[in-house]
C-alpha cells in the first residue's frame, strides 16, 4: 500500500476513535477546555505512567500481584506512596452523593468517640480469649446508670457470658496475652472494618462478604446511634470530607430505627432531634470556616431518608409518612429517599410498589417533592430480583441510581439514563471490596461514561471499607484507564453537583465556586504541584 | 394505591423488561418457538434452579466457595455431578468458530500420541529431582535418528543439563521417588495445562497468568507440529468436538513456523502438507461417520490461518502470500486469516495496517476471499491498545471477533457489530481463567446478548484450560445468568452456523440438520431425558 493509503486509514481510524468516544463529557466538551487544564491533563497522565512502570511494577511486601487498580485493601498501602494519590487529595470533588453517614467514620475515631461516654457498654457471647477472639463479636450498648451489674472483663474467665462491661473497663482489663488496651482496640476495630483476608480469602464472594459487612453494620449501630456521640460522629464526617475536598453531601442516613439511645441510656430520641443535630453541626462547621476564612470549601450537607429492604410493604408507609413529616419541618435536610441492604438477599422494590405510588400521591396532596435515589442493580445478578431493581426505580421515576452495577447489560435503560440524565452513584472501592468486581480493571465504569450516562463517584460506606474522602475512589478510576484522565476526573466532580437536589441557585453557585477551586488545582498541577 | 393502580404499574413493568430484551434472540423470535421448545426450556430451569439450591449450596472438599459459575478450573468436579451439564453434552452445539487446533486436545492424549513416536525427544535445563520437577520445564523434539547421544535419564544424577533423551526412556528411567513414569505424566501434562494454584493463586493477573499459558504452547508446539502426530491430533480434536455435538468447526491454526518436523526428524513439512493431512482427516471422519450412519452430525472442518503478532510489518507479508497461495489451492479449506498472541503484550493491529490492507487488494486481484476474523479486545485495558484492536478490526472489515472481551465499553462499535451483523466468539472459560474475569457472573456476556449483538460460544484451547468441547462452555453461560435459558443457549448455537463462513446452501443445509437434531434434543428434554 502507498503512504497515503495508509494515511487515509489512520485518519478515518481517529474519526472513528472520536466518534465512538462522543458521548463522553471529556470528549463531548473538548472545544471548552483551558490550555491550563490540557497540560494538567498531560502531565497526570506522565505521572501514572511513569508510576505503573516504577512503584506498580516494582516489590512490595506482602503483595503478591501489585498493579494499577488492584484491590485496595492490599494496595492502599502503595497508593498512599505515590505522587498521583497526593495530588488527587488536593482535588475539588464536588459532591459526595452517595455515602451512607452512619459508616463513614474511621473505625478508630469512632472507637475514640465511644470511650469518651461512660454509659457505653460493651458484651460478648462469650469469655475473650485467643481461641474465641477471633470469631466472638463485640456488642455495644447505651446503658441508664447503674443498670447492669460490673463484673468481670471481656477476657477474665470469671467474665459470665453476655454480661454488659462499660466500655473503658473492657478496655482497660483486657487480657495482655491478647494486645491488652491495643488489644481490645483492634479486636473493635476488627469488627468494624473488613480486612484483605476476609475479602479476598475467607469471605471472597458476594454473598460471605456481605454477611461480614452487615456484621460492622451491627456493631457500630449501637454506637454511632447514641445522641452524645450523633453528633461528634457527624462533625468528624463532614470535617474529613471537607479536607479532602468535598464541597457538599447528600448522605443517606437509616431511619429504620424509631428512635436512638439518648444521653440517659434510653431509647428515646426522635427522629426529628436526629435532624436538629444534623443541622446544628452543619452549621457550626460553616460558621468554624467562615471565621478561617474558608467558606468556599462547603456549601452544606442534607440528609437521604433511608430505612431497610427488609421491613414489610405495610411497614414502610410508616417510614414514608415519617419522611414527609420531617421533609415538612426540614426542608432543607431532606434531600431524598431510598431502601438499602443487600439487593441479592433482601425484598426487591416491585414488593413495595403500593406504598411507593401512594407515597407519590402524598407528596403531590401535600406539595413536596422527595426525589427517589434508589439503590438498584448491585448484584452480580442478570436478571435476578436484584438485577430488575433497576427496571423499578426507573419506572418509579428515580432521580439517581445508587450503584446501577448491573446497568450497562440493559440496552433500554442505559438510553434512558443518558436521555433523561439519570445519574448513577458510583462506588468503586466498595464494589470491589463487596466482590462485584475483583479490581478497578474489571469495573463496568468505562462502559457508563463511554455511553454517555452521567456518573458520580462515590465512597459508599468509607467507614468499612477505610477509603475516607473520595481520594482512594478517584485514584482507582484513574489509574486504571487509559482513556479517562484529570479532565474526565474533573467532569465527574461536575456532575455531581449537577445531579445533586441543590435548587438551581445554589448550585450554580456551588459550581461557580467549584470551578475557581478546580483553576487552582490545575494551574498548580501545571507549574508542578 | 387501589389494587388497579398497581396493577397498570405491572403491566407497564412487563412491557418495560421486554422493551428491554427485545433485541435478544430468545425475546425477538418468541413468536415461532414450539411448545416443546419452551417446555424444556422450562424443565431446564426447574433443573438449574434446583441444583443451585443442592449441589452448588453443599460442601464440596478443597471447594471454599462453592457457587454457579465458579472458577472453571475448581469447579468442574462440581459441574460433571449436575444432572444440566450430563443433559447439556448432549445438545447440538452447532459451529464451533473460535479453537486454536494445536490447543485443543486433550493433553494427556497428546502424551500418548507423543509415546508412540520413536522420534519424539525431551530435555530439561536442568537435572529433575524433587527440587527442580515443579520449576522446570520439559523440552520436546523430534530428532533425526542418531542425531542425539542417548545419555542418562532426566532424573539421574549424571543427566547432562540439555541433553536429548528419547521420550520413552525419559519416561521410563523417571525417579520413583518422583513418581516414576506416573510422576513423568504428571510433570509434562503440568506443563500442557493450567491448574488452579497457577490460575487463582501464583500467578492471578492477565500478564502473569499468560506468560503460563505461553509456556504450555512451547511445550506442546514440537508434539503437535510433528507430521506423524499432527493427522492423529487433528483426528482426535475432531472426534472429540463431534462426539460433544459440534458438527462444524473452523480452527485456527498458527502458521508461524514454515515448516514442521517430519517422520524423519528434519524440519521440512511445508504448510500445503498440513493442510493435505488436515484435509484427508476431516475426509476420513465423515466415511467414518457415514459407515456408522452418523453422517448427519458432521459436515466439516476450515481453518483460519494464523500467525503471531510479534512478526514485523514486513514479515507479514511472507505470510499474508502464503495464506493466498494455500487459499488458492485449498479454496475449500481456508476459512479466514487472523493473528494471534496477547494483545496486551504484542503489536496492535495497527501496526500492519499496509500490509493488511495490500492482503486485501492482492485477494481482489486474485479474486479470492479470505476474510478477517481478527482476535481483538481480549483484553482489560481501556483505551489501550489491545482495546484499540477493536476499531482496527472493525476499520479492516473483520467479518467476526475473537473475543472482544472489551466491546461493550464501545457504543459505536457495540452499534456497527448489531447493525453489520458481526459476531463475537466468546470464549467464557478462556477469560475466566486467563483472569479477564473472576468468574462467570462478572462476564459481560449477558450484556452483548441483550444489546443484540450475536454471539458464539467457544472453546479457545481446551487443552490448556480442560474444557473440552463445548459442553463446559455452555453449562458456563446457562448457570451464570436467570435470563439466559435452553432456548437462548440453541439461539447462540443457531449463530454459529449463520455466522460461519459457509456457503449459503452448506449453510442451509447444516442449519437444517442442526435443527433436526435440536428438536430431538427439546423432545427428549421435555420427556425426561
Amino acid at each position: 500500500m502507498s503512504q497515503s493509503d495508509v494515511a487515509e486509514y489512520n485518519a478515518r481510524r481517529a474519526a472513528f476513535i472520536n466518534d465512538d468516544r462522543a458521548l463522553r463529557p471529556d470528549y463531548a466538551n473538548a472545544a471548552g477546555r483551558s490550555a491550563v487544564e490540557i497540560a494538567a491533563d498531560r502531565v497526570i497522565r506522565e505521572i501514572r505512567a511513569f508510576e505503573a512502570s516504577s512503584i506498580w511494577d516494582g516489590e512490595h511486601q506482602n503483595i503478591q500481584h501489585p498493579f494499577p487498580g488492584m484491590e485496595f485493601l492490599t494496595g492502599g498501602d502503595v497508593i498512599i506512596q505515590t505522587r498521583l494519590f497526593k495530588i488527587l487529595t488536593k482535588m475539588p470533588k464536588g459532591a459526595l452523593l452517595h455515602a451512607h453517614l452512619e459508616a463513614s467514620v474511621n473505625a478508630q475515631v469512632l472507637l475514640r468517640l465511644a470511650l469518651q461516654q461512660p454509659a457505653i457498654h460493651v458484651r460478648a457471647a462469650k469469655p475473650i480469649n485467643a481461641f474465641t477472639v477471633a470469631s466472638t463479636l463485640p456488642e455495644f450498648k447505651a446503658l441508664p446508670k447503674d443498670d447492669f451489674s460490673d463484673g468481670a472483663g471481656l477476657t477474665e474467665p470469671s467474665y459470665v457470658a453476655n454480661d454488659w462491661v462499660s466500655i473503658r473497663k473492657a478496655r482497660g482489663t483486657f487480657d495482655q496475652a491478647l494486645g491488652g488496651p491495643l488489644g481490645f482496640d483492634k479486636w473493635v476495630t476488627g469488627a468494624l472494618t473488613i480486612n484483605p483476608n476476609e475479602a479476598y480469602r475467607t469471605h471472597n464472594t458476594v454473598p460471605k462478604i456481605w454477611k461480614k459487612f452487615q456484621e460492622t453494620f451491627a456493631t457500630s449501630t449501637p454506637l454511632v446511634f447514641f445522641a452524645p456521640i450523633w453528633a461528634d460522629y457527624i462533625r468528624e464526617f463532614l470535617i474529613t470530607s471537607i479536607d479532602d475536598g468535598i464541597s457538599y453531601i447528600e448522605a443517606r442516613v437509616g431511619f429504620l430505627f424509631k428512635y436512638m439511645y439518648g444521653p440517659d441510656g434510653q431509647e428515646n430520641v426522635p427522629h426529628r432531634e436526629w435532624l436538629i443535630a444534623f443541622d446544628k453541626v452543619v452549621n457550626d462547621i460553616k460558621d468554624d470556616l467562615k471565621k478561617q476564612g474558608r467558606e468556599d470549601e462547603f456549601v452544606g450537607a442534607r440528609i437521604i431518608y433511608c430505612t431497610v429492604r427488609f421491613i414489610s410493604p405495610e411497614e414502610l408507609e410508616w417510614y414514608t409518612e415519617d419522611c414527609l413529616t420531617l421533609k415538612q419541618e426540614f426542608p432543607h435536610i431532606i434531600a431524598g429517599f431510598d431502601l438499602v441492604g443487600s439487593e441479592d438477599d433482601l425484598r426487591p422494590l416491585v414488593d413495595y410498589i403500593g406504598s411507593l405510588l401512594r407515597f407519590q400521591a402524598r407528596q403531590k396532596e401535600l406539595g413536596l417533592d422527595i426525589p427517589f435515589m434508589f439503590h438498584a442493580g448491585e448484584t452480580l445478578g442478570d436478571g435476578t430480583k436484584a438485577d430488575d431493581n433497576l427496571y423499578d426505580a426507573l419506572l418509579l421515576g428515580t432521580k439517581r441510581i445508587g450503584h446501577g452495577f448491573s446497568l450497562m447489560k440493559h440496552p433500554k435503560l442505559v438510553q434512558i439514563c443518558r436521555e433523561k440524565g439519570i445519574l448513577i452513584e458510583v462506588c468503586p472501592i466498595s464494589n470491589e471490596i463487596l466482590r462485584l468486581t475483583s479490581s478497578m480493571p474489571m469495573h463496568p465504569l468505562p462502559s457508563l461514561i463511554n455511553h454517555g450516562i452521567p456518573v458520580a463517584l462515590c465512597s459508599d460506606d468509607s467507614a468499612v471499607f477505610g477509603n475516607m474522602g473520595l481520594s482512594f475512589d478517584f485514584f482507582q478510576v484513574l489509574v486504571a484507564s487509559e482513556v479517562t484522565g484529570l479532565i474526565q476526573l474533573g467532569e465527574m466532580a461536575r456532575d455531581s453537583i449537577r445531579y445533586s437536589t441543590l435548587d438551581e441557585e445554589a448550585k450554580g453557585r456551588t459550581m461557580g465556586l467549584w470551578e475557581r477551586r478546580w483553576d487552582r488545582f490545575v494551574e498548580e498541577i501545571g507549574t508542578g504541584m
